[in-house]
């Protein structure tokens, strides 16, 4: 008798959001990022734990915002006027809408994104074994 | 005459790690995991900016380390022996020194890894144009 294994069960949801022809200006403080990325946490429905924002002086800003479900980040590049976003959840939380509030906020005018599904507990045959090579 | 266009530049390298099958005790409480990932920006060559570790009572461990160079993540489900890891790096810094530091320390035995380039500057066709969206 066949039967079909379970599809494995990801842990985690992992979208990268990449935000190209953004209005540079918010690019450029960290004040602007942070209001934008809690305001995203807040559209998504997360709970946010807290908020750490850097400005960096050839580099725009860093962020990230600690939420009960996992994290949003920030990195920007104001002279390229493209900011790359990171929206990690391990809750049910509407990633939907928290990416359609980002890319309004920052302007952007075209955006790229990728979801991976992390931690998947069905292991793939691409995982590598480390437990063969303690010889 | 026929010419080959430039390969785009990325601004960003992003590694995703999979830790499987890690020691449990290490992914309970956010002291071993900030000494871990501490360790990691060590081992990279990394300028930390800031680090921010928080407890979940049912999640294990989320935190962040922010360098100069961009950050770590780390989410931990000490119930599945498996944490989430994320390295983000704008500048040069020795990434698979970090990666292996992280894979020993958190004494993973299984791992999977994907690497993302962040920011292309010559967009690639899978972007969406917004702009045509503003009638």
């Amino acid at each position: 008798m066949s039967e079909t294994p379970a599809p494995p069960t990801a842990l985690g949801r992992h979208v990268l959001l990449e935000l190209y022809d953004c209005d540079a200006d918010l690019l450029k403080f960290p004040p602007d990022s942070e209001r934008i990325l809690l305001g995203a946490a807040a559209a998504m429905g997360a709970t946010v734990m807290g908020s750490h924002f850097h400005a960096f002086p050839t580099h725009g800003v860093s962020g990230v915002v600690i939420i009960a479900e996992s994290h949003l980040t920030v990195h920007t590049w104001p002279e390229h006027g493209y900011a790359a976003v990171d929206v990690f959840s391990c809750g049910v939380l509407d990633l939907e809408a928290g990416i359609s509030y980002l890319t309004k906020a920052y302007g952007a005018k075209r955006t790229d994104q990728k979801v991976v599904e992390r931690g998947l507990l069905t292991p793939s045959l691409k995982t590598r074994d480390h437990s063969a090579s303690s010889t």
